[in-house]
């Protein structure tokens, strides 16, 4: 897991690509968040004009034994009929990855299933759901190391084959559990704080949902220095491998898009394992699960989007993507003033 | 002017709408938004199954009378060459309407030139741009009728060629003075509160915009309850173009997405004539334009995006459209709980 980042930040390439921008048919700086997509793109590929061809979002799917607990409103069953749905691109991230031109891969991280392989699910199976964290560690810390390495080698895998922009989402009834367990954890913050609907619970599953947390966490006396102690013990394995595939894209120079909350839960541990990581993040939006806005604050993060989306499976993610496409397509295609005769403000 | 438009709400098919929704692979509720853009866009075709195919943005464009008090950063000459850069295909509006597979409309509503028939540019022009409003009225009342006939007469054919979904988008060097002024007169609300930068002016020159507001509406001593008369007195042909569109495309049951500032000046005039056309807008985003959010509070409006955004053209409606879209597809294409096999909420 040694993984060399490279910083993204460099003056002098920021402020070329930033007189790029003010040299086109537009008053400086008024396509707003458009500008800093572009800026921030740039400076990720460490390149003034990047291509920005080839999309693809993972969908890291896995099971939970804390679903055992009752804190989800659907069966655990659920994890592996969605994983056919989205092999059979019946899922909302299927129809919005083809709305936009993305491509989809559906990875087995450590579903309680088994996939037929013409489903053509990525096996990085590393275990048939998480034990139950209210009792033991949900993995061994084999385990989440091997998940890591997994998303990693995704990601290296997406850089040789000249992918451009990845997004990281997720699938797994309970998981929203365990990313409320890591990111309070991780951040020291109260488990009510952090623990939200999910899927749809009712206000007495969520005092549950709460009270769980507080128990593992007394249980397995986590420090906030620790990330991968704290990924082994609450943590699932769709998290672990989705942090890897950020640490192993930002070492590539390949930016990530990061969905809701469980995927900015692996941010927050990608984070905590390498903060270099995260000028390679384009965080998507804000959601309506309960501590997405904390944790997204303990980023330092600035959502693009505020849809009240609630789904995961990298949702949000492709629609981000579509707006960092389009901020790309601006500052590849539009005029400048020179080239479509147009005068600069009056002095 | 006689339009009737009809009322979009319909409890019957709003409430199948949401069963539908409801019933694809997702928690209920947890597309967000997106789920309301669905319900919005179902509700105003009057079809709980409307398809979304053409997609089309008009770009009206006019000169005002009003830059010559110095209210703009740029010259006003720059209008003329902006539709010519629209024209060429340069402008953002252009780049982003390729991007999402839009239409791009350029309508010349009263821009101090004249354009080669060979660009392309639709000719509605009422005038070569407005009088000067701090001493006269900037068009006639029956220029301001014209204006808007014309934006109607847009809306009937875009109705005719099959067109799903609009929106209105502006250029005009000197229109968020008139759209702050319109905004103003029909809201009694401070010129102050409604002059915003427009594409970057000095602090100086924010004072002098809103003083030229002021010695306007003291000059038309206008009233709040009548839109006509502010129109032809502070307004702009652009301005009375879209509201035109926007009432046009209401009668047709053809919803419209509005823009910016400008654009949502032109959405009040429209509601000020005929509340009924509400439901049919879609309000794309909150600019970074001073007056916009109380503007869009006035228009009870919940924005979609929130992007900094300060250009105009149609921009924010092009990126909004996106989203609409994406809706669309998902209540289209998703697959149900009992097509994909997928168990519901645990009782």
């Amino acid at each position: 897991m040694k993984l060399e980042i490279e910083p993204a930040a460099n003056p002098a390439l920021e402020q070329q690509v930033r007189r790029q921008l003010d040299n086109l048919t537009k008053p400086p700086g008024s396509l707003g968040r458009l500008e800093e997509l572009v800026v921030q793109y740039a400076l990720a590929r460490g390149n003034a004009r990047p291509p920005l061809g080839r999309k693809r979002i993972y969908v890291f799917c896995a099971d939970h034994g804390v679903a055992a607990e009752g804190v989800s409103a659907y069966p655990a069953a659920v994890t592996a009929q969605m994983v056919r749905n989205f092999a059979g691109g019946g899922a909302a991230i299927n129809v919005l990855c083809r709305q936009f031109g993305i491509e989809t891969r559906i990875v087995d991280m450590g579903v309680n299933a088994v996939f037929e392989p013409e489903l053509g699910v990525v096996n990085c199976k590393t275990g048939c759901g998480t034990g139950n964290f209210t009792r033991a560690a949900a993995m061994s810390a084999a385990q989440a190391r091997q998940a890591i390495e997994a998303g990693i080698a995704l990601a290296r895998e997406a850089a040789a084959e000249s992918c451009d922009l990845l997004g990281a989402g997720e699938m797994g009834i309970g998981n929203t559990t365990a990313a409320a367990a890591l990111a309070a954890a991780l951040t020291g913050r109260d488990p009510g704080e952090m623990a939200g609907l999910g899927t749809g619970i009712t206000a007495a599953q969520l005092e549950r949902k709460a009270e769980v947390i507080r128990r593992a966490l007394a249980l397995h006396r986590l420090e906030t220095s620790r990330p991968l102690e704290a990924l082994a013990a609450v943590g699932g394995f769709e998290i672990a491998g989705m942090a890897g595939l950020m640490l192993g894209a930002a070492a590539a120079r390949l930016p990530v898009v990061v969905d809701g909350f469980i995927s900015s839960a692996a941010a927050l541990v990608a984070a905590r394992l390498n903060e270099r990581v995260l000028p390679y993040l384009f965080f998507s939006h804000c959601s309506a699960e309960r501590g997405h806005r904390a944790l997204l604050g303990e980023l330092g993060a600035q959502p693009l989007l505020s849809l009240d989306l609630r789904l995961g499976e990298g949702t949000g993610a492709a629609l981000a993507m579509a707006m960092i496409e389009a901020a790309a397509r601006l500052s590849e295609q539009m005029a400048t003033f020179d080239s479509a005769g147009v005068a600069g403000p009056v002095r």
